[in-house]
């Protein structure tokens, strides 16, 4: 594997810590100082801006703009939406004898910026050294409120070192704030307003119409001139600094985003505002440092060393799975069934803060095992937007409903035919994500309400896009990309024939069970979707008739005629060559048996009990050398099956990729944004792949391998009332149930009954 | 085929006629009344304009603007050209009373509109009714200049039926002309003059910088008052009209386009219209009558029906290949080098005025037969392109040079990169192109002063694309679209083997017949194009590895995993889909084993000798009916391989198709144009069809095989100095030499020296 970490951060279990600044890293770092709080986020741009390279970028959940396509072909889709800066509420101005803050050009030093994640802040601090000799200390520090959603504070505290006198301050809210790729502003103000303690704007997007009301109460020593610039107000003061007495300006945000919008929305925001003001700053603070003690206990992964000479390794492990850990958290909680999980989540404008089906595929697991509500309101909001995906379907001729490759609102959003047209995996990832979560709650609620209308629809979709081989005479998906993008209109991605296959069995079951178990609901469902009776048995004849490329000795082919593909030898291909859709000709890119991502390897790893070690050893074996893991979802699935295989080393040199992702910029494109959703893949890297969890079969099953390099491995999962703790070692693996009533889990090949006393399980690998 | 005629035009031998106006066909009128002469087009719109439906089309050849496209992925275009129309020189308006004249508002009788292809001339006549009561008829006629290829005419005749009285008129020349699709002008007016009789207008592109010249000596009785308007210049007059004695205004028009523009091409420009001058219109449109005499002499193609119930029919045919080399004619005759032959020639502005590889597959025999010189300079136009081809395959990743699928210039200008990266065809069709002209004239003068470098850069273009099959183990071209557009990114798609297959031998054979034949000429190509010693060797190695599906009993499979696509009824297709890429979801297109055109027909149409009866017979069996026809270029090849297989009802059939492609709206889109290169389809359609002519072996081969419904059939065609005289009857065909030295002939299989004496042989079929 050709990807290197570029190690740029000091290594903390529980700090991101960047000491002196590197210009060269502005946008990485940005990145990774990222907060939010599910309904906000805020890259670690600096409060006063500055002329260094910078996307700064605040961003509120939900809140997208759109935009025409130029006409094209049918089933294209002719506008998209994407994610736009919202209100800029850090923006400060700092002035000292005319001379202005910008790290940018200033001399300063003993810079220290900090992302602590036992309490979810951002600190940064350092002393400038103004042209006239004078020296200031600056210290910085923010944080979106956890506890209040629409809350959000900064604080700065300014000490002159060997000086007394002025310095001039002004902080406000913008929402003249410009999308980098569209290069302009898409809002329209709506409203303003100060009073003697604080600056309300509000103001609305172009084209979608959405309205964002941001608050501000500011505590200026001195007070403040409220100024109106645009569409941004200030508070601008000046205040009178005694050398060696520490002064600071503090700013309590508000920022409120609903469909209502205009008047209403104006006295909620004043309102929220108003409650908002009731508490201080450090009394939110105290409340910020409790949630994530409180979140900590239960979502802590512990790694610890197994000696000196792997202390640092280990280290930088912790450091990399608390830093997933947090980010993930902060992305979303579960706090909303509307929004869902941005591939970059609000940390950049890549990808348009567009959700993938990564979303069900890879982040569910960690929702399920630690936040179990979290997991059902994010198939919630696929059943929100199940209109726009019977309203897709019938774009591609097809019937049912076909969930968006990419989206925000439930629309497609993405321009690229290629993906939007032939990747079928939305569907039938939610699909699974509904089967994952009844399956692990035994919410047949949540299954009869809402689960049975959208499998019916997706099978339904699915049985309009398959069809019968010529050759074959069986069922197939024709004209597809399966999960690895670097193959286009394939036929019979097994991938897609095989989640296909196992969607349509899975939606007919159901349908038959709801016919017995549930006559009323399964009438209602069948009359509101017209379901004819003999549907749900066609499905169950495609889903045996399914097509799977299955070769004896259990090895499958990705899809019809990759076998045959030219050989690319990716060890060969220069690391100056990523990313590849930078420097290949794009065409160059589909024409080989290179592979971005795992594709039959997927099947192996979310169907993991219904294939043999031996099928997974084959296909391990085949395809792990053709992978070059463009996609940032790759390694830990690779790690997670290395791991089973007992292929240890590998299992660990994809995990260090996996947990370190966006820490060591691995994929050179972390200056865009973090890769969200695939830091769920590193959480699961570790209960999946070192502890060999399986959650697919009647109950839990664990196989723990523990690494080398780590003495102690421990973490906690939440699974119906229970919060079960597990201690990895190299002995053996203790389990305690921390919550709830026994229960049974199998062990390697073990069954055992978990109740109050703790349980040890000799390693036997 | 669900495809249907739609007759609307009145049938005549050598005339196109309309007889009353039907708004529902004004663009198809204004299509199919295109004139032109090579350097000018115009479609047949209403010199007065008026309300109607009407694409407003008077094109430079070679004039074009560029457009900026969103910068996407490596090898895809960032900007493109395209068509733009350029001086509007029909421009009148006509006023009696105030009352404006335009046909889609006022009251009119004895509408004619006719289209004489004898005379190259556009004639319309009708009666306009006034409100006020006042009858007068309007006569129009116009013309492009064949002889003097700046030049166009328009004569309008005015005579007032009922009255005697003033009307108003304008004439004029406009630069303000809008691109349909862009929906803007792209022209910037650099000068304008008018003296006592003429006006003069120069303008310049906006991106391209490109400047047209435009100039008319305008006779108006009682003469006119120039008037500037924007872009435009008009002369103005009140003609004093007695009743019943005709009076015309007459415009005698240049237009002028160079690359040198500015003071250069306005002196050339008022020169040009001063020698215009010197001759009448009446003595232009004799030269114009004498041009196409001549013309008529080498490239009629004469139908007779076999009797009465069979006339009509055989009528139609009859106007539709005259139509159809008439507009060849008219679009391309081998003036220049720089200019192609556009899809839609100057007849539109779909498809952008592009040239695609229909040029070398399609059009190029019609020239080869009848203006040989022509077909060379087809060629130098793909040779003076060779810089922009070795551009593109470095921006594919490739080396050598890749010839575009669209283009004007020599750029791709094809903004779908699916086919600008994938289509193969247009190489290898510009390397089968220079080995028929070769073949057919001896030209190699030709061949080693620019077909060696030609094919040099093809094959080696070739080379770096193909790779070796992972299990065949044997060369092939992975990710391609062949000639059939309804598959893309297909592995070993026949065609582009066999193609391939052919290029690497021929290129190889002709460099290493250089190195024997032409030491210092291949010396110096050899170093201009650093031509490794071994390069040659490796193509032919490659050709005979190339892998060619080919089952036993010759069936060649399209693609691999053809065989094994979901199979569509085509009859099944209902005639509201077409054209599909308006009705089908785009990727549904892609999945089925429907197929657009021919593709391994296509094989066997170009290389015809090369494959037994038998694999035509098998091939034709099962492709035919799974071809939509949605390629104007299909029906044509159906017909030339079913009348070669004996199905003379098929290859009647699709003829029909093809001859009367525009005249009869086949495609249900010829309002966007005509379909200019499939028209030369048409001519082959009766030459390789029915006459059964193969070009391909040591001598001309013939197999005339008459429909049933003709009486006789008789064209001409030039081969190396003759003219060959053909002539075919129900018992047999003549051949005489019109022109020429004695010359060895195959009809049937037997071999015949056809010399000063008629050879008569009885038909064999």
């Amino acid at each position: 594997m050709a990807k290197t970490a570029d190690r740029y951060f000091k290594v903390d279990p529980w700090s991101v810590i960047e000491e002196g600044f590197d210009p060269a890293y502005s946008r990485v770092s940005e990145s990774v100082f990222s907060l939010a709080n599910e309904t906000m986020g805020i890259r670690g741009c600096f409060d006063e801006g500055g002329s260094m390279d910078s996307l700064r970028g605040a961003y509120v959940n939900g809140v997208y703009d759109l935009e025409e396509l130029p006409r094209s072909y049918r089933g294209i889709i002719d506008h998209t939406h994407f994610m736009i800066p919202a209100a800029d509420w850090l923006m400060t101005k700092i002035r000292l004898d005319g001379e202005k803050l910008d790290l940018g050009r200033v001399r300063f030093r003993d810079f220290r910026r900090e992302l602590n994640m036992r309490t979810g802040t951002l600190t940064r601090q350092f002393v400038w050294e103004a042209a006239s000799g004078k020296e200031l200390r600056l210290s910085f520090l923010r944080f979106t409120d956890m506890v209040h959603r629409e809350r959000a504070y900064q604080r700065i505290t300014l000490e002159a070192l060997n000086f007394t006198g002025e310095i001039a301050v002004s902080s406000g809210l913008s929402f003249d704030t410009v999308h980098e790729g569209y290069r302009r502003c898409f809002w329209q103000e709506t409203y303003a307003e100060t009073e003697a303690d604080r600056i309300m704007l509000q103001a609305r997007t172009t084209r979608s119409g959405q309205e964002v009301f941001a608050g501000a109460i500011l505590d200026m020593p001195g007070g403040f001139i409220a100024e109106k610039d645009g569409k941004a107000v200030h508070g601008r003061g000046t205040i009178r600094l005694e050398q060696g007495k520490p002064c600071t300006v503090e700013k309590r945000v508000v920022l409120l985003f609903n469909g209502n919008g205009g008047e209403s929305l104006r006295q909620q925001g004043k309102n929220a505002l108003a409650e908002c003001g009731r508490i201080s700053a450090e009394e939110a603070l105290a409340a910020q440092r409790s949630y994530w003690e409180a979140y900590w206990q239960i979502s802590d992964i512990r790694i610890e060393a197994s000696g000196a000479e792997t202390e640092e390794a280990a280290e930088a492990e912790q450091q990399g799975i608390h830093f997933c850990s947090f980010q993930l958290a902060q992305t979303y909680n579960g706090g909303s069934t509307r929004h869902n999980i941005g591939a970059k989540g609000m940390t950049g404008e890549a990808y348009n803060g567009h959700a993938f089906w990564d979303t069900e595929a890879c982040c569910l697991p960690f929702y399920l095992f630690t936040r179990p509500e979290a997991a059902k309101n994010l198939l919630l909001f696929r059943y929100n937007t199940l209109p726009m995906a019977l309203e897709r379907a019938k774009m591609l001729d097809c019937k049912g409903a076909c969930y968006p490759i990419a989206t925000l609102n439930g629309d497609e959003a993405c321009s690229l035919w290629q993906h939007a047209s032939l990747q079928l995996q939305p569907g039938t990832a939610v699909a699974y994500g509904i089967w994952h979560y009844v399956h692990l709650t035994g919410d047949d609620g949540f299954l009869w309400r809402y689960g049975a209308e959208m499998l019916l629809q997706i099978a339904r979709f699915l049985a309009s896009r398959a069809a019968r081989g010529g050759l074959t005479g069986k069922y197939g998906f024709y004209g597809v990309m399966g999960p690895d993008e670097f193959h286009m209109m394939v036929n019979n991605n097994a991938y897609t024939n095989y989640m296909g296959k196992r969607t349509l069995e899975y939606a007919a079951r159901i349908l038959q069970r709801m016919r017995a178990e549930q006559p009323e609901a399964w009438a209602t469902l069948a009359e509101k979707t017209a379901l004819g009776p003999e549907e749900p048995d066609t499905w169950m004849n495609m889903a045996e008739e399914m097509y799977i490329p299955c070769a004896e000795n259990g090895l499958i082919e990705q899809h019809d005629g990759f076998f045959d593909l030219p050989h690319t030898e990716i060890n060969d291909v220069p690391v100056s060559d990523f990313p590849l859709y930078e420097h290949w000709s794009y065409d160059r890119i589909y024409r080989t048996d290179m592979i971005k991502q795992p594709d039959v390897l997927m099947i192996l790893y979310l169907y993991n009990s219904s294939f043999s070690r031996e099928a997974k050893r084959v296909n391990y074996e085949y395809y792990e050398p053709r992978t070059i893991h463009e996609s940032s979802l790759s390694p830990a699935i690779h790690s997670v099956l290395a791991a089973e295989l007992d292929r240890m080393e590998d299992a660990v040199r994809f995990f260090g990729h996996a947990t370190r992702l966006d820490l060591d910029n691995y994929n050179r494109n972390t200056r865009e944004g973090l890769h969200v959703t695939s830091i769920a893949m590193a959480w699961a890297n570790i209960v999946y792949g070192f502890a060999g969890l399986r959650s697919d079969g009647d109950m839990l099953r664990f196989a723990p391998r523990i690494p080398d390099r780590w003495k102690r491995l421990s973490f906690s999962l939440v699974c119906r009332g229970r919060v079960i703790r597990v201690r990895m070692e190299k002995a053996g693996t203790m389990f305690s149930l921390a919550e709830g009533a026994p229960v049974s889990i199998r062990v390697y090949d073990r069954e055992y009954c978990l109740g109050t006393e703790e349980l040890t399980v000799p390693c036997m690998i």
